[in-house]
């Protein structure tokens, strides 16, 4: 149930060209306790500055932990728990803001988000479908999960297996079938200098 | 040539396994149009806050534009210049620290890491290698590059295709053939709290 691509330029590996982010997910299809490791295996494998791996996942699966995934569910965005309710793992991405050593690690952020995608591609590679927001309360979920001041709460990512659309509210799903697209490659990618476009 | 990952804990997708960051690269082969365009459509499917797209990258291929290319291997870390000037492509990637309302975009970094990674693991499907480097100097990156105040430079990615360790200099060749490791899974990964070990 990928989406087409409509301004693709490129044919690219399917993990990459399938991954997407839906909203329609199966409430009645857990995901296993092999699945689910299998993708934080994937997320723990990316790449960090000096192997620093800043990256912290709170892992709330509603089979095995009803009480943590509802907590964070209710610190989402109103308009993503109204399809995120049904989705059976919820994750909390935390990018630390230091190495190990104390010092500063600009990279945090950064790498935090390698190794979430790495999380939704091993997912895409299982049948698996994704979901990272942003809009969440991050003051609430520092609160509620006790994130300490040297890390920053930066998504979260909603896990299951995907449903067919018409599963949604009404209002998600012109949204949910709607054409994937991109700005045209020459926006972000230009040729040995800034702005001029690679293509 | 990839490495061994000495304590997996879950099998994973092979473009996510065997993706990692060798400093051995052919010096004589460069990297072609179509496949450079290809790891560039990867990284533009990336999923990012409000689909903004708040990565740019600033590609140097030495066999088409010798002189960027040489203006960023310049400012790489002395270290990195030592192994990367083997390398036929550079390049640098920067995050938007504004969406492009020109609201602050606080996933800027984050999101920039997702591009990236995508990048290296469509470079990883094409049997070519890339090794990301936060070792350069960015405020001269920032004057080099022209890159404005409202985007941050991240990383430097190398690619290419990979050599056999023994080209390498021989302080780099134990660093090349070393096993690859990670932190215990229950360091990253906590189930339902912070700190608390998934496994």
């Amino acid at each position: 149930m990928s989406q087409i691509r409509s301004n693709s330029e490129a044919e690219i590996h399917p993990i990459l060209a399938n991954r997407w982010s839906p909203r329609a997910f199966a409430a009645d299809k857990p995901v296993g306790r092999e699945t689910l490791l299998a993708c934080m295996e994937a997320a723990r494998w990316a790449p960090s500055c000096f192997g620093d791996e800043p990256w912290r996942f709170i892992v709330c699966d509603k089979a095995s932990d009803a009480a943590s995934w509802e907590k964070l569910l209710a610190i989402l965005a109103p308009k993503n728990q109204e399809w995120a309710k049904n989705t059976p793992v919820l994750l909390l991405v935390c990018a630390s803001t230091q190495f190990r050593s104390g010092k500063p690690n600009r990279w945090g952020e950064y790498d935090s988000g390698q190794a979430a995608i790495s999380f939704c591609l091993q997912a895409e590679a299982l049948g698996l479908a994704s979901h990272q927001m942003g809009g969440f309360d991050s003051d609430a979920a520092r609160k509620t999960f006790a994130i300490p001041n040297d890390a920053t709460p930066m998504a979260v990512i909603a896990l299951g297996y995907q449903a067919a659309a018409a599963k949604l509210d009404e209002g998600f799903q012109s949204i949910e079938l709607a054409e994937r697209k991109r700005q045209p490659i020459g926006s972000c990618f230009f040729a040995g200098t800034w702005k001029k476009p690679i293509a």
